[in-house]
């Protein structure tokens, strides 16, 4: 892969600073100061870069959601998995990034912050969550058509709870400041309640 | 019931205000001087009663909870329901005051946004998802003993998963800026996901 421009690679720094910061301190608690101290950048280049702060947070969500995508993918495609394994494979995943009980999802941390207020930031959100959607609701299609995932509910429902149950438990793990939640979430939910009985 | 005493209603004034504020603006977007401003309140009272806006928001948190957990049980007690027709009692109840798909729930906001930088707010939010989680243990084990809610799984697991997919449900609501996913929530989850088959 060609190196990035160096233009390219100062909007992606902000962008992972600003990542690092929001899902620390919160939209209200984070300011474009602390990014831009925290890189030595000036606050020319953030603007040259980012409109807004709420671009920069719509963009943020962006950023975010494409790499965990990506990762996502390349571990289920990596080992040929389909339906129930497949699906249990990318929460696994996404237990394993909170391992410590800390963290958390820029997506749920901002839907329940600033998509009242912000239209920019909502309607980001709502184009990642429903991307997330469809790639799960294709796992939970493959595993309805092999048979190991219940078939009574369409695909995209299990697809929404499974999502639902992940943010709430992601919201219990910082509420008990460790990572139980999360983990029984995806022996819980997968086994018990999406599982083909 | 005896009329509360000035002060007593001082506080809950601000109680009520700055729960208002939090749900609209989360903490770091709140100011203690908002809340001051909409009572005209001076800055002296605050402090009389809260030691500092970490405290406040503490007590914010049970001051939601028990008039939550207050309106619900009353519900339930005045129609004699148990187990699962309760329990989705509750749930309904929790949809229609969310029905303009704006709001949420206090604890799943500041969970996302302070409970890892905030002991105190921490603390508070544990109590009371395990007072909630308590009460809807004794609901389902009334409804596993009645036969009517599934028992493979221990009540208190059932419960959690409940609250995890309530309160990824009004993140969602928050994206979609619609009540629907918290009201399809109440009938995936509990009729076919809780419900003994």
């Amino acid at each position: 892969m060609a190196r990035p421009r160096k233009n390219e690679h100062i909007k992606e720094q902000l962008l992972e600073v600003g990542l690092d910061e929001l899902l620390t301190n919160g939209y209200h608690g984070t300011g474009i100061k602390d990014v831009l101290d925290r890189l030595g950048v000036p606050k020319g280049s953030f603007y040259h870069y980012f409109r807004s702060k709420e671009v920069f947070a719509a963009e943020i969500i962006k950023f975010f959601a494409d790499d965990l995508n990506h990762r996502l993918a390349a571990s289920v495609s990596n080992k040929g998995e389909l339906g129930l394994p497949a699906l249990k494979r990318v929460f696994r995943l996404l237990v394993t990034e909170h391992k410590d009980g800390s963290g958390g999802c820029i997506l749920g941390a901002l839907a329940s912050e600033i998509a009242e207020t912000s239209e920019v930031c909502r309607q980001a959100l709502q184009k990642e969550v429903e991307n997330w959607n469809r790639m799960m609701t294709i796992i939970i299609q493959q595993g309805q058509t092999i048979g190991d995932i219940r078939n009574d509910l369409d695909a995209d429902v299990l697809a929404r709870m499974a999502w639902n149950c992940w943010e709430g438990s992601v919201l219990r793990m910082k509420i008990e400041g460790r990572p139980e939640p999360t983990e029984e979430v995806v022996e819980v939910m997968f086994d018990a309640m999406l599982k083909a009985q």
